[in-house]
This record gives C-alpha cells, sequence and structure tokens, in this order.
C-alpha cells in the first residue's frame, strides 16, 4: 500500500538525544505529526497504557526488529514490524486486534528516514486491519545503536474455529506452504554492503491474518498447525515441528515454490532457499483429507497464487526432516546451527 | 529478591551472532537454562505467541529499556524493565498479569551479564506476582548496540474498582507522591564514567502494583489519576497533568520528601531533583476530604514510608506547574526540554 502522507515540519532535521528524554522535547516529536499519522480512539488518550475491552481466549506475542538496511526492495523495517507480529499472531489462530510500537531511535538519525518508516507502519497497520493502541520512543547515542530498532507486541482473540496446536498434528498430515519461499532474504542480501548484485526480487514482507482467517472460516480444526518460517527459512520451522511433534517431516523436492530468480540468486552464492528467510509465507499441517480443497482456497487467495503442498508428516524418521527428489533420492534436511545472513528482520 | 539461581553451563562464554539466528544456537541457548529460569505453564509452550485468557477490560502497556550501565546500585536493566512495565500497568488501575519479554543482545555480551540480568528479571517477576509467557531474542553486532536492550510490554485486568482517568481531575485535588524521589536517576549518575562519586544512594527500582492494588481495594474512586514520574521526573509529569486537563498544580516546596543524601548530590551536582527519574514512585491525584486517610494507608504500605502530600490541583495558573515555598515565594517548574542524564531507563 502506497500512503501519500507528505512529512510534517518537525523543529529537527535529526534525533537527538533530547526526543528520548520523555520530556519537552519528546512530546515535541510526538505532537508534530507522529500522533496524527497513527491516530485512533485508543491511542489519542496519549497514555502510558490503552485500555482494550477483550474477551476470551486471547493471543499475545512479541518481537523485536533490527533488520540491517532499514530499506529494503519491497519494504521497510516498519511494515515488516508490524507484519511480523500479525503473522505472529495469526499463526495461532488469532485476529490480529492492537499492537504497542516501541522505538529504539539512533542519535543521528534522519527525520526523513524514521517519517518513511513511521508511513510504512501505517500502510501495514491499515493493510492488515489493526491499530497501534500504546507505544515508547527511547534514543541512544551515536554509535550505540543502528538507525532504527522497532519491538511490535500484538494481541488478537482467538478465531472461534481456531483448535491451532502441535498436540494436532499427526502422522499422514499434509504440509502447505502458502507461496514461493525465500524472497526476503534474498531481497535483504541483494542490498547488503560488498554483496550487491543486479536483481528484481523484492522482500514478500506481508500480513497473513487475512488468508489464515479465510482458511480458518471455511476448514476450523482440519488446520492443524500454523508456523511463519522466517529466521531459519523453511529448514528451521520443520526440523522445530519434527523435534517438538515426534514425528517426520517428508518432503518432495520439487513441489516446494520457488521464483526461478530466486533460484538463481541462491545458486549463484551457493545457498540453500530452504534457510533463507520468509516474511510472507507461512506452512499449514492439514489433514490430509482436507488437503487439496485447503490448496485450492489458498490458490485462490492474495499472495497465496503459489501455494503448494510439499510434503507429510510421518511416522518414520521420528524427530528428522527428509527431502526426497524425483529421482528417489532423500537427504537429511538439518536445523541450520548459526546464521546465513544476520539481522534479516 | 535475592535470588539463588545458579548459572548452567552454556557452551559458549559470549553471545555470538548465532544466538540471534532462530536456528539451532537460539534453541540452545533458551533450552540451556533460560526456559527452565522463567518457567510456567505459557511460556513452557515455547510457542511464538501465547494463549491468554482475559476478561473485560484490559491494560496493555510497552516500554523498551535501554539504561547505561546495565548493572546499577540497586539493581539491573532486567529489574528495571520488568518494574517499568508492571508499574506503566498499574498506573492504569490494572493488576498486571502477564508481560512478554524481547531483547536486543550486542554481539560478546558475556554469558554472565546475560544470566545475571534474567536471574534480576525473575526475581521481580516473582516479587510483582507476573509471568513472562512470550519473548523473543535477536542480535546485532559489536558496536550496533550496547550490551543488552530489553523491551517488555504488559497485560492486566482493570482493577474492578478502578476509575483512573485525566477527566476525573478536578480542582482541589490533592497530589500525593508515594515516597522519596530522585533516587533513580541520582544512583545511575553516581556509577557514570567521569562521574563517579561516593554515595550509598541506591535506585528505587520497584514494583508498584501491590501499593496501587491496596489504594484502589480502599479507596476506588477516590483514586483519581495514577502516574509514575520515571524520565523527566515530578515535574515533566506534573507539567503534562497540568497540560493535559488544563488546571494548575501547586506544589508545596518543604512537603516534597527526598532523601538528604539525594538532595545533597543533587546540590554538589547542580541538579534540581524534580527533573530527576524515579523508578519506584508515584503520583497519586485524589479527592481532598480522602486524602489523609489515603496518605495514612499509604505510609503504613512498604515502600510507600515517605509517602507525603505535596500540592494540590487548582484552577489559577491553567497549564502550569507552581512551586510555593514556606516563605510565599513561587516559582514555575517548567517542562525539562531535553534530558539532563541520558539513558537512566
Amino acid at each position: 500500500m502506497q500512503l501519500n502522507c507528505p512529512m510534517p515540519k518537525f523543529d529537527f532535521d535529526f534525533i537527538t538525544m533530547g526526543h528520548g528524554s520523555g520530556g519537552l522535547l519528546t512530546h515535541k516529536l510526538l505532537e508534530s505529526g507522529v500522533f496524527d499519522l497513527l491516530s485512533n480512539e485508543k491511542l489519542d488518550e496519549h497514555h502510558d497504557g490503552a485500555i482494550l475491552d477483550l474477551k476470551g481466549k486471547t493471543a499475545f506475542s512479541t518481537d523485536s526488529f533490527v533488520i540491517s538496511p532499514i530499506f529494503f526492495p519491497g519494504g521497510n523495517i516498519g511494515e515488516l514490524a508490524v507484519n511480523g507480529t500479525v503473522n505472529d499472531l495469526a499463526m495461532c489462530g488469532a485476529l490480529p486486534q492492537y499492537i504497542s510500537l516501541s522505538f529504539i531511535l539512533e542519535e543521528g538519525l534522519s527525520m526523513k528516514e524514521f517519517w518513511d518508516v513511521l508511513v510504512g507502519i501505517k500502510a501495514a497497520c491499515e493493510e492488515a486491519g489493526i491499530q497501534v493502541v500504546t507505544g515508547d520512543t527511547k534514543v541512544v547515542e551515536k554509535g550505540k545503536g543502528d538507525k532504527i530498532f522497532i519491538n511490535t507486541t500484538g494481541i488478537g482473540t482467538l478465531h472461534p474455529r481456531a483448535d491451532i496446536s502441535l498436540k494436532n498434528v499427526k502422522p499422514g498430515d499434509k504440509i502447505l506452504v502458502s507461496n514461493q519461499i525465500a524472497r526476503h532474504g534474498i531481497a535483504i542480501l541483494s542490498k547488503r554492503q560488498g554483496l550487491e548484485f543486479e536483481t528484481s526480487i523484492i522482500s514478500d514482507t506481508t500480513n497473513l491474518n487475512r488468508a489464515v482467517k479465510k482458511l480458518l472460516d471455511h476448514f476450523g480444526k482440519n488446520i492443524h498447525l500454523l508456523r511463519d518460517p522466517t529466521r531459519g527459512g523453511l529448514a528451521s520451522t520443520l526440523n522445530e515441528i519434527a523435534g517438538d511433534t515426534g514425528y517426520g517431516v517428508v518432503l518432495e523436492d520439487r513441489a516446494i515454490p520457488i521464483d526461478p530468480q530466486v533460484r538463481g540468486a541462491c545458486e549463484i552464492l551457493g545457498l540453500d532457499p530452504l534457510y533463507i528467510a520468509n516474511e510472507g509465507v507461512f506452512i499449514a499441517i492439514v489433514s490430509s483429507e482436507k488437503a487439496d480443497a485447503i490448496l485450492n482456497l489458498l490458490r485462490t487467495t492474495e499472495k497465496c497464487e503459489h501455494a503448494a503442498i510439499i510434503g507429510t508428516i510421518t511416522e518414520k524418521n521420528p524427530g528428522k526432516v527428509i527431502m526426497q527428489n524425483v529421482m528417489g533420492g532423500k537427504r537429511v534436511v538439518n536445523m541450520p546451527i548459526g546464521e546465513q545472513l544476520p539481522r534479516i528482520c
């Protein structure tokens, strides 16, 4: 979503230590445009905390975002911070409603960059249908941070038909992925100092709550588990599931959707796309009898056009993720140890 | 609270970039002791989000903590991060129940320091009676952070008798402060590089939820407003209240409780204690007819022994904070512009 939100006139061109004081400069910063941009009934109270009316089972999730660079092909840290927490809530089977927004700014950050991040936040909130209801702003000295770190923490009521739990996963269940993998990590890598390469690959950062709601509306308890394979990629998420359930995961190499340009970049760089981060893709583990119907629904859903059934939960190979190729060859997909690519979220 | 929690055997002596990967190193870090230390039914699920049963009006508040140094007289950044968010919830009239915990660690942080901060978190949670139910860990390169930044975001149901709102503040209301002021800021200052001075002043960091609950149990709607004067001190908080209500605030110089050692340090350093941060003090604006009874209750409450009535809400001097001395002299107490002392929370 592109919003037309011209930057208001701030008294400063750059963030200073005083903007984190809680005094006049903090107030002026917030009241010169930040509060207006994100305005809603609850935030407008300008309190240290928001008062929400909640009822029943509620998901609660937090994430800090330290991505570098803060502007990347397809988005910025602000959109990523909103989408990341919205998606964590969606993976619980919740309907995201409210988020908190907490900044750690580095002294010297330009107001223009800060504003562009804020506009990214607003756009992502509007797309996901959630509200920023409370926040915080801190400033650290130049050299003690890196432009901007953002924490978002979200709240959402569980979908009435959701029953998402590791306990529901059973052998025979099918594993779906909602879209082409590895776009976010490759988009960030393409802009990293010393690694720039020519590509039109953009991050897949987006909210997943609308697609998840649609799945739950239609298929309720047939959706056994949802996960978004961000840091560590598909390999990390599937290894976690195998480890936590004690079952095996068997993947079909050819079934995994991947953009040819992303595959090409991975080959050139010697990276395995299974380990590359995604920010707009989820895995659904679903009952086998409904798997095709769920796939068909997903494929008619925005940003899930490339959804695919990529594997099966098995009793064999407990705790392990096995990749099968079309020739019948098999390899173990291990949990990544460290990081191929630090600070991608 | 001093806990006896010996550090478990970690594979590393220092935090590495891989600990923020979301892969094997992240898992090992969390599962080598972090999860065990903070264990509770909800956190033990090890999901990206926690599922909570909530009902009715709920307060939601966030704060990031970037204090330097991370260990200071009277506490560490972990305790501060828990108490800070617990107190923001308490100031809404809520009963804090759950918090999220999100770390931004700098590569090279020693495991010993990380563990000591975690133990501080556990101790503060036990004292306040709340649970860490979800979290996140990120790592940034050496020189892109400062040892450890922590975000905590909290949730708590409103006290059934609470009706805390700026709208309830009216002329004649009395202003109480719950304890001696300015201890936190002076304790931090005493340890700052180049400023060390000999003192036994320790931070006042503590939870305020138990004292607030006691006030609300007994005096309900007579408690019109609660605020904790952290960054910017008493001056900033009272100016906000004057500005937001449109009423005046008149303070009695001699009534403001302050430890003689803190007062002495402020005099030597040329600092006004009204502008110094507190982390275990709150202001209550209460109906005048109950003010003495509320004061008496507070004075029998732990960590509120020095509570005092320090001023009155007036129709005169709208939007301003006026300090009266015993000789009848008056001065305006302005909102601080920048920061006397950066990164005190």
